[in-house]
């Protein structure tokens, strides 16, 4: 479990390092040829080129030159081979001449196969600023 | 497989008829003890006591008198004994005198024990209308 936790929290580092590369090709490794992936506006993407290409279009517009801060902030396991790592993210990205930032919860779900942690899914959901509706 | 999937759909089913009789005890009955509940705020609550509490409040208030429409577009198993819905609701609810409709994405995440499957995470995200930001 711990050589479980200790790759999972890898991955998900391996994505921070690339989104902050604005690699698009690297952010999507990851994730298994046919993953599900539920973006911030409830958009649904099938598969890992149409990722690569969602964040090729992200970093290359309005994300151009953003960071991203991922924190694991629990792993749950779900059997021996399966797990959902409960991520959150910082995003600072630049718009108008101005710094903005942002929280969200990209959740993956992870499986196990030949040894090596994938993501099957990734569902992201925005985190509501204190005191909005 | 056609048979936990006609268990998963009876499932969400029992979500969707629990919310439309503003029935919070059996909304979470579904759930996994401690279960996590990530919402369209990015709150994210744990156990079902606390999912039962958050949507009597929901139903007594903001979705007092809602109506619920869940749509299972596809069910993924990731082993035998772990699946995700993938679920659309549509949510049609009262503010000011007119009536707000709404759609999201609440994915599940379950799993099988001892025959039955129950929902171990669910996570929603709100589908931004067209055109938004």
């Amino acid at each position: 479990m711990e050589e479980s936790r200790h790759q999972i929290h890898r991955v998900v580092k391996h994505m921070e390092e690339a989104w902050n590369k604005s690699d698009s090709a690297g952010f999507a490794r990851p994730f298994v040829e046919d993953a599900d992936f539920i973006n911030i506006r409830g958009a649904h993407y099938n598969g890992r080129s149409a990722i690569e290409a969602g964040h090729r279009h992200l970093f290359d517009t309005i994300y151009k030159g953003s960071e991203n801060q991922f924190t694991v902030e629990s792993i749950r396991f779900v059997g021996a081979d399966v797990a959902i790592a409960f991520v959150r993210s910082n995003l600072k990205w630049y718009e108008g001449g101005a710094t903005r930032e942002g929280q969200a919860r990209p959740s993956m779900l992870l499986a196990r196969s030949k040894g090596d942690w994938h993501i099957v899914v990734l569902q992201n959901t925005l985190v509501a600023p204190e005191g909005a509706r």
